[in-house]
């Protein structure tokens, strides 16, 4: 039990009797979990002043902010052990109610967006909005969830630095995360001038890559939405009819969802390899290669042949849960893949970065007309079916994880 | 009328049918209008990116985070240009409803959180969730007021670097701010040893100083609180007694909580001046000089003096309002002034930076309970009638603005 916690009348002990300072000793007590709160150098200041001060070696900074909000991209029942999805890290964050998922993502998402500019995370900010019925259990997974992603995606030289408290009616967070830079970094429109102003129809030799999964977290979603009993009872009866590992896929799947796991490292080894441009995929496939490809007024093809094999481990799943498992691949957000481009294959300029996959190409716009690839929509259209927007017409009323 | 805005039915023009994209251009032509957004130097990335890249030319940069709460931290029903506090800004922000108090508020306390550290303002983060109900104007008015603290408050060299959109009930925001150091940072607990561990009963000789006013946001909140019909009442009744400049005094208050003014550049002048220690106050001087005092094991003490001095242009306000003008400048919060820690006046070391006045001192323990001066709490109590805890017992459910 933490210092000065106090019970309301019996009921589950919650954020209203703390005071901010108590709250403050949680998170804190939470947060020296991470290896780099153990040794604050010189000249820097971490949590508890007005502003916190980072050491910044390169003489830039890469930061990236990101709100997420109770019911729209959090669920305060999101399962904790005893959900098909258990594993390790989920048994570890039982306790925690949903703090735990939710604190992770918050710290993973913002993680990613470091990565996707070939920087190393510095620092993250917490700035927090909740009502005094917050139990202490969701407060506390939210700050242990944080600090497990952080050590868990390897971003070893991150501290929690700052943050803000505040009272509200339903919970908001929104996360702040720094990074350090070593040389160039990439951004979704550094391609270079010439290779833009193609002739329409040529070919400008750019291969898409992607380091990290696709479609797994939007399958998690679809676990996640389908209740306990019918889960179960679709699970079995996928088993009973040959349908292989629907319940392993289930479990990671959900864990996809719950606790996502951008491949931190990836973005620094990718701009070293000559990545001309660089995204994290939050929205899904289709919509953030068409960005990219929109950033520098081409169009993205997806390679068919990688969906179908892409999907192919998903597809008992979706078999299982009715859905399609090449739409998760394709459309599915959140898996926070890194997304890069490089020169087309062949003798020069080739290597694939460690750990990045070949998924498409990016094409002038009339080769994409022409060509009988996977056509998409550089546009910044509604997210409808093909990715996620948080304001698109109509808006969806129902609560939404993006 | 922004492009790409629609009509929803012939009510008032929302966000709901512009898509994150429309929303966004919206932002973007608001904060272009800072200065420094016309130049973004050789190495750094704005908005539209995964990250921004932010200069850091110390090899350091300061952080900080603040997040807003409607009904909590601001009301969408903040007065513009009826109001009794109707001043030149306030009608340039008449279309915007509460939005524009809302974006030059938070601007406003993230850039004195940067000026409490001795550094200059470098960047702006702006996390936002909201309703799709929620109107143009509000999101106008908002992005329209930020951008003008940035330019009024004077931070030549800050940018809105990036931002993030997210759907929600209500709406929150949360302001990440970024800044510049040159040379050292003093923080709240950079108070010599030597100074800290000062026998029981003898005098430090440190004096507080203040940068920037007191009292005159609370003031003007209660001048928010007070109905328009009963303002008016009040006021010319005031007038009809002989009190003088009360109209005048209400809207320099109501100035004074909408658009606070903390005093940029106080922070480096009063690092470059020799200050032990500074923190801006936000929570109101007892509360404030308490922190800053238990961070260094000491006791704070207001000059009565200066108190009642500084309480004189509050004086007819107070009386026409049934309050206690000591108590606004004593306790209330959001001024944004500069507190910052000075060795003693005499020969050595006494120089007042341009700007401050001595408001008082501190003390150790004992001589605070022997001296007959003001005397406060360091500890972090309830917020009370003292100050604001957001999560102080009992918690306050009726809105309260901090």
């Amino acid at each position: 039990m933490p210092d000065g916690t106090m019970s309301t009348g019996g009921g589950p002990l919650t954020v209203g009797g703390l005071g901010e300072a108590g709250i403050l000793r949680i998170l804190n007590r939470r947060f020296a979990a991470v290896p780099a709160s153990q040794d604050w150098p010189e000249g820097t200041v971490g949590p508890g002043d007005d502003a916190a001060v980072v050491a910044a070696p390169d003489g830039r900074f890469v930061i990236t902010t990101d709100a997420m909000a109770q019911d729209r991209d959090f669920r305060m029942t999101w399962p904790a052990a005893s959900s098909p999805g258990a594993t390790a890290a989920t048994r570890a964050g039982g306790s925690f109610a949903g703090g735990y998922a939710t604190g992770w993502k918050a710290a993973a998402q913002n993680l990613s967006d470091i990565n996707a500019m070939g920087a190393e995370p510095s620092g993250l900010l917490l700035a927090l909005t909740m009502p005094s019925s917050t139990s202490l259990a969701w407060i506390e997974g939210l700050a242990a969830g944080l600090a497990a992603a952080v050590i868990h995606l390897g971003a070893s030289r991150c501290r929690v630095v700052g943050g803000d408290l505040g009272s509200d009616d339903r919970i908001t967070l929104a996360v702040t995360a720094t990074g350090d830079l070593q040389g160039r970094a990439p951004s979704r429109r550094t391609l270079s001038v010439g290779r833009q102003d193609l002739p329409e129809g040529s070919d400008p030799g750019l291969d898409l890559i992607l380091s990290g999964q696709a479609g797994w977290a939007a399958a998690g979603l679809d676990v996640l939405d389908t209740g306990r009993d019918e889960l179960l009872r679709r699970l079995e009866a996928a088993e009973e009819a040959g349908l292989p590992g629907v319940r392993r896929a289930a479990a990671l799947a959900a864990s996809a969802q719950l606790r996502p796991r951008p491949p931190l490292g990836a973005g620094q080894r990718a701009a070293e390899s000559g990545a001309l441009a660089m995204m994290d995929v939050s929205d899904g496939l289709l919509k953030d290669t068409g960005r990219l490809a929109a950033a520098n007024r081409l169009h993205a093809e997806l390679d068919p042949e990688w969906v179908q094999a892409e999907a192919r481990a998903l597809r008992p799943l979706a078999q299982a849960l009715d859905r399609d498992a090449e739409h998760w691949v394709r459309a599915g957000g959140e898996d926070y893949g890194l997304l890069a481009v490089l020169p087309a294959g062949g003798s020069a300029g080739s290597r694939l970065p460690a750990g990045f996959r070949r998924i498409g190409r990016l094409v002038s716009r009339a080769a994409a007309e022409t060509a009988g690839g996977e056509e998409q929509s550089g546009a910044e259209t509604n997210g409808g079916p093909d990715g996620w927007d948080h304001f698109s017409a109509p808006f969806r009323s129902r609560p939404q994880i993006r």
